[in-house]
């Protein structure tokens, strides 16, 4: 236990000297046996530090010659501005634009820069596809009869267990499967909500999110958001009185992809509670973390079940399956009579192959190389706009998700550049889809979830120059 | 052309004689080569003439002997009576008692008459499974993406291909795929009212649909229902003023089973349109008629788009596989936006499974015997009823479907009766938890889509019994 600590210590000291520029670009680090020296460690300690730094894109291997200091110049990239929205509940539509950009989403002939999932060629098709075969035969009925209303026992046992990881301690019993994570914030606020009630969001907010309150008649509160810590506390203090529901992404939240920090979420939960207002938490990028810990959830510090806590397999593994879950706290009677009123039951057979894929530990194999391919990508997207986009363009620092928010210089109209980058065949969010109100034009979100390759390194570069043309 | 025609007018003739009792149970019918003479048809037609008869339980054949005529004497049980609520929107929540008896759906200790879905053993699970695998293998992702928001294509194609035998004459981009039919129906209402709205509903009315409707904040108008016929539409003249959406379910309706004749549904569909009152038609067991011919829907006759036509293979196929569908006519586009919002897509491998599975012609084989099962299971039940009941029990007459609806006298309690029969392991849904006025507190409704067996009528002289006792 001792030897790994040791390990991650050093590795982060190297890290971080990389990243403050001590140790510069281009520079060759100690060898393997140098390094073992140094520290009094084992020659495969060594091996190992190096290969989780190379990992981290911080160095690369020339062969018969050693490691060497990547160029991580990103990291100077100035950081995108907090959000300040104004503190007035609004009840606008969201914008049409949004409509626009899902109906791009299946064209083969773009770059999804928009899409919010990740490739289907980082995912393990083939994998699920066994599972799912698996399931029919063992299935007693072949899934075709209706499932227990709480849903499939094995996921959500899965689910509980994982828990262990974020301090959740969650027993299946917790748990209400449903069909997606959308489908489980929909059933929250229909459980806790009626139209005119007021529901406080994270700014830029996801554009689904800020849709579903507004179809359910609901006020849209947007408050002030760090691009590093997330959520302001002060103001949401502010705003507590009219405040009936709060709805957070408080780990690698899209667009901006922070965690907020610890603290931050026990204050938060400990400062609802007392005001008895139910807060959600969306923790559906939970699993995709650039560091080696899972961070904890709000849910870890909920006391009095005043936590409902959303997750899926959407943005890791299988987005068409529809598979997700709340553990709902004290509203679970409410969760379930509504999922039996509007959709009786989730999809048996799906969510036994899903439990399975799980209990069998062949999602924590692919989540790690899916993290890993995250935080190269991150790397190298950042690398790209550093390279390519206009001076003074700013962008967030996400610590794990699929996103990076893109901060152009405040005279480029991100709507434009949308139209404009369609007809390259490249597809943007735009930073207005993301709020109510007038913010973001000049803002854009990009899915790092999609394979690097040339082409894609091509399309950033046009990008950068069609916003330099702005 | 013509000799299926007389084949089907030779038959019917035959089982109006049996039923009307003027051919009389034990009488032996003619021989075959007699019955071919006297209509002068092939001896192949005059066996088949007999099969039908038979396959509809009116005949039996004594080896070496010829056929005999059935006891119809269940045809002698009186009538149902027509419903007569209250004619004001109510508010009042559903009764508590559907939660207890959805609870015990799951046990395997009881006779589930309380079900609303054919018993697993009828449904072809087996085919199912292949179907999936297949779809597993074919589907390009695996089915990991998300689908279109409209929803599988080779589903949509064939929803609309089926439309046919109903003259409904859809075409895929009419049609949305949604999570189950209950789901369907949500979204419709969803999309076409808001709280405080007033929903017009038959009588009595299937408990689900009550919950949903109370749920969204709606007035629930209970119209009266004839036990043959369906909805009064004089009744529903009446109250037209206070109507915003009108939900029927007028082919094979649970629990009353009739099928509204083409003349009514045509009427209505006419009446609510030039009010402006959208009609939803719950379509789920219009595949499910004991005749030959699949009846014309309310959408057969709708001109302007005003009809929602909802259906599912929830009652027919997979219960817990979650595939509906609606043909929304003019409110396509809303239903649309409510679907991205809440759920985003339906699952796309198993809407392609079933999509095949409509495809290969397997879904109209299995039918054919689910139709046939359903039919003859109705009238052992009614049998059964006729001998063991008490005397002045009232059923309904079902053309289709899964329900049989009982009147007892009027001093019988079913709620009582429904905890009476639970201690004899036996579940029944109690009259008024299909209301949400003081009505047929002495009704009950019981599921034919359980295989007849020998214990099942045990069960059935038990729960006599216990009415007797009452």
């Amino acid at each position: 236990m001792r030897k790994s600590y040791l390990y991650n210590e050093i590795a982060d000291n190297i890290a971080d000297k990389i990243k403050s520029g001590v140790l510069k670009a281009g520079e060759k680090l100690p060898s393997v046996r140098n390094l073992s020296r140094e520290h009094g460690i084992s020659i495969n300690t060594a091996k190992r530090i190096f290969l989780e730094l190379e990992a981290r894109s911080l160095i690369w291997s020339k062969p018969q010659s050693g490691y060497y200091i990547n160029s991580v110049s990103y990291l100077k990239l100035p950081l995108a501005e907090a959000s300040q929205p104004i503190p007035i509940a609004n009840t606008r539509e969201p914008d049409l634009l949004m409509n626009d950009i899902y109906s791009t989403m299946r064209r083969k002939d773009l770059t999804l820069f928009s899409i919010g999932v990740p490739s289907g060629t980082l995912l393990p098709s083939a994998k699920l596809k066994k599972e799912i075969q698996l399931a029919t035969r063992n299935l007693q009925d072949g899934g075709t009869d209706y499932e227990p209303l709480q849903g499939n026992v094995k996921l959500r046992r899965m689910i509980a267990a994982r828990s262990l990881a974020w301090e959740g301690n969650l027993k299946d019993d917790d748990i209400v499967t449903t069909n997606g994570c959308m489908n489980a914030l929909s059933l929250c606020l229909m459980a806790l909500t009626k139209p005119g009630d007021t529901i406080a969001l994270e700014s830029p907010c996801y554009s689904g999110i800020l849709q579903l309150a507004v179809s359910l008649g609901l006020k849209v509160l947007e408050i002030d958001t760090h691009p590093i810590t997330g959520i302001e506390i002060d103001a949401l203090k502010k705003l507590l009185p009219e405040i009936n529901v709060c709805l957070l992404v408080p780990s690698f939240n899209t667009p901006l992809g922070y965690c907020m920090p610890d603290n931050n979420k026990k204050e938060i939960v400990s400062l609802l509670s007392e005001h008895n207002i139910p807060l959600i938490e969306d923790d559906t990028y939970g699993d995709l973390h650039f560091d080696a810990k899972r961070p904890k959830c709000c849910k870890s510090f909920d006391k009095d079940g005043n936590v409902l806590w959303c997750g899926s397999v959407s943005k890791t593994l299988a987005p068409g399956f529809r598979v997700g879950w709340v553990a709902p706290g004290r509203y679970k009677e409410q969760i379930l009579k509504l999922k039996l009123i509007h959709s009786i039951s989730s999809n048996s057979l799906i969510n036994e192959a899903i439990g399975n894929f799980l209990l069998t530990g062949k999602y924590e194999n692919h989540l790690r190389n899916l993290r890993r391919t995250l935080q190269e990508n991150y790397q190298k997207y950042a690398s790209a706009i550093a390279t390519y986009f206009p001076a003074g363009t700013k962008v967030s620092r996400p610590q794990g998700g699929l996103a990076l928010w893109i901060e152009f210089p405040k005279h480029v109209d991100t709507e434009k550049l949308y139209n404009q980058a369609l007809k390259h065949h490249i597809s943007i969010s735009p930073g207005k889809i993301f709020t109510l109100q007038e913010q973001f034009q000049n803002c854009m979100r990009l899915c790092i979830g999609l394979p690097w390759t040339d082409d894609l390194e091509l399309k950033l570069k046009q990008l950068g120059h069609l916003a330099k043309l702005n």
